[in-house]
């Protein structure tokens, strides 16, 4: 798919990125642009609107881009004058070898949001499907139930309670593919009932918020202390979207006094709390803590993922939904969107053997090894950064002096490091404090690149 | 899933349906309710935006659910008075045994759009999905590319235009959950371009036609004459919705002046035709006619479905897009509705290694010798039927006398027999001549059924 970019008089080979799309492959083929000097510093880019119109893809898509690219040093945005390339683009530091002419790809992925997918069970996962396939009764492999499989529904409700402390009935359970999909069909819902805005976290995905805006909703944040999240007052919106188990991207759990603040608000004003238990699996100095929709089947949608228990491509992730609820969910996904029954039947296979148990547990001890040997090397390396967030997850926010994200981010970029600041996580309209921090996903890489990953992120962050 | 029906005081177990969702639930809830009394002939029934409000579904769901019933009789409909359970509800033929509290699920279905899921090659795709699970790269597993794994894109690519004359790249194609899924990606497309309305064919289903209207645009029937499809002027039309290897339902192949003239007129006025190639693999009496895409694959957006020829279950379908269209259809999937990797994978190996052709040509001669089977025996008991369309598909349509097609449906009914009427898939807006006909469906039931199915349509048919 190769783009003229004609509004610029430069060719763009613009090509969806493996993992992020098209504001990814965008970013990547504008990086290039400035890199080679195709694009010279100084060049005034169009706006995003003409851009967008010129590539047929959404004007956001490119602002977006814009937006990364202005983070990593690469443009510069200044009110008045536009969208530029920035005079001097990149100051390498000392050492760093710069061929001109030959785009350089990060050596190490650090981005938040993926588990490491080199670790996927395939031989567990395989001996599941077979299973699965030979006991399947045909008719599930007609059109079926928007809900999903009933094999699956019944292992989801047991795990989910049992692991989770969610009270689950199989026939409130639908699957989906993935979280924002269920987003997608819960926005629906939401407007249908006459809700016009949801409130959301100060820091969050702003894909979340894009998908809630496309259902017609207003997205407004919640004030953000040093409690966390203020979940106190809601209102004007008719529901709530919240991360309780471990905020994303900043890393705390709700306070309790704030997680009985919102249940006794919905409980009050038959308001929705939409519960985003991404990673409630990973919790390494503790039991994780219950899932808020133990307080209130009612009033909360519990929505989990396989995405980062096991792998983003299965595109499975399930809702818990109040029972008042479930028929109008239901009718809402539809048939359309019904997610392939063969990969439904073998997670449901995978949960009632025990495998998913297992790979969760290696995967914790895992995860956890990685992590206290980041905080153990910062603490050695760059001991001016501090980790931050409780001891969960896949990722942790590393905090640095004010005003110095964005030359973390450019240092990190020449170290060969993919990483993300705070800033982008942050709601446009929010009132919290700014902080500078880099948000580093631990996760992602493969075991044999994890030290190098780690020595790169060491040597680009500030003594 | 118990709803209350509160409006009528009836208890109505409703629950979607294995195959048909909502609106199969509902209407077997009904036919219930009516068939062992709980609701008494002559009873009014809440309009269909009531009860649609009350159960929380969509008042279509309802209302289709409404007209189903009356064509099989339970109810009736009238101007001015509402819906109501028919005075005497069904006649049953003499000697059929009617046991009142028993409700009584159809023994046979011959509804048409699925194939025969128990002939799915189990062993063969669990082969394929170990091969394919094995050579994956890890990164297969992460997010990915909107329109797709690449692997699946190129097998498509060279079976499609091997056995189907499609003109296609694999970076131009688009992997889809589904043909509906498709239609609502290319649905929110066409109407950010602009796009007010689609011209459809005179017979069609209506789930897809609800899909046009809920991305915001009016659909518009074809007249429909003795050469088929009318496709010589589609103008105010922006696009055009066709199956032209094999009209569904009619069971007729476009007229290759209809061919040549839907492409004129894209040609010409920038139009787009979107291709539904369901079942073009099963053709009988000679080689398939090649795809309509392969005649201008600039104008053209081809689709193509794992469902006929697989199983619906997998959820797996492609389209084929215009390389101007591609990063827009791309973007408006987006990362909310990729498909499972693995099963994109697996059916990637499956096509690579010959065994999706060996699987295409076994249940051709299958379906081959049902359809032949079933014309003989029509022959013989039931003269007065004419099977109608090529020798083609998973379904045939079998004309019958002016006025006649709701007793026959109330007769297969009573044989146990679930089977749809030609009306049902007549556009609202339809100027075309009224036929009298049943759609029957001879992909669906297992080879062990096939026998007992096809005796009791020839009983419920007119000699």
């Amino acid at each position: 798919m190769a783009e003229t970019w004609a509004t610029l008089g430069v060719d763009l080979h613009l090509e969806p990125a493996r993992s992020g799309g098209l504001r990814r492959g965008l970013t990547d083929a504008l990086r290039d642009a400035v890199r080679t000097g195709r694009l010279a510093p100084g060049t005034r880019l169009p706006s995003s609107r003409t851009l967008a119109a010129d590539l047929g893809i959404a004007r956001n898509t490119v602002a977006d881009a814009y937006a990364d690219l202005v983070a990593e040093g690469w443009l510069t945005a200044r009110q008045g004058s536009g969208t530029r390339v920035a005079a001097r683009a990149v100051i390498p530091p000392a050492g760093a070898a710069l061929h001109r002419g030959e785009p350089r790809r990060p050596a190490y992925n650090l981005i938040p949001g993926t588990p490491d997918v080199a670790a996927f069970p395939r031989a567990e996962w395989l001996k599941a499907a077979r299973r699965a396939l030979t006991a399947a009764p045909s008719d599930a492999l007609d059109y079926g139930d928007p809900r999903g499989r009933p094999e699956l529904r019944t292992a989801l409700a047991g795990y989910l309670s049992r692991s989770r402390g969610v009270r689950a009935d199989p026939d409130a359970i639908v699957v989906c593919a993935g979280f924002s999909h269920g987003l997608r069909i819960l926005g629906t819902v939401l407007r249908a009932r006459g809700v016009r805005t949801v409130a959301v976290e100060s820091y969050g995905l702003d894909v979340h918020w894009q998908l809630l805006t496309d259902a017609g909703l207003t997205t407004c944040p919640l004030p953000y202390d040093e409690l966390g999240t203020d979940t106190r007052e809601p209102a004007p919106a008719g529901a709530v979207l919240l991360t309780p188990a471990h905020q994303f991207p900043t890393g705390v759990a709700l306070h309790p006094d704030r997680r009985a603040a919102v249940v006794d608000w919905a409980r009050r004003t038959g308001g929705l709390v939409l519960e985003d238990d991404y990673d409630g699996e990973f919790r390494y100095d503790r039991q994780p803590v219950g899932a808020l929709q133990g307080l209130d089947p009612d009033h909360v949608v519990y929505l989990g993922t396989a995405s980062k228990s096991l792998a983003p491509g299965l595109r499975l992730a399930w809702m818990v939904v109040p029972p008042a609820l479930t028929a109008q969910v239901a009718a809402a996904k539809g048939g359309v969107d019904t997610c392939g029954v063969l990969d439904q039947l073998t997670l449901a296979e995978f949960l009632a053997s025990g495998a998913y148990d297992r790979h969760v547990r290696s995967s914790r001890l895992r995860y956890r090894r990685r992590r206290d040997a980041l905080v153990a090397e910062l603490a050695r390396r760059a001991p001016s950064v501090h980790a931050t967030g409780i001891a969960a997850g896949l990722h942790v926010v590393l905090r640095l002096s004010p005003g110095t994200e964005q030359a973390a981010l450019r240092a990190a970029a020449w170290h060969g490091l993919a990483v993300h600041g705070l800033h982008r996580y942050r709601h446009p309209e929010s009132t919290a404090e700014r902080r500078d921090a880099l948000v580093v996903g631990y996760g992602t890489p493969p075991d044999h690149a994890w030290s190098g990953a780690l020595d790169a992120l060491c040597a680009a962050l500030p003594e």
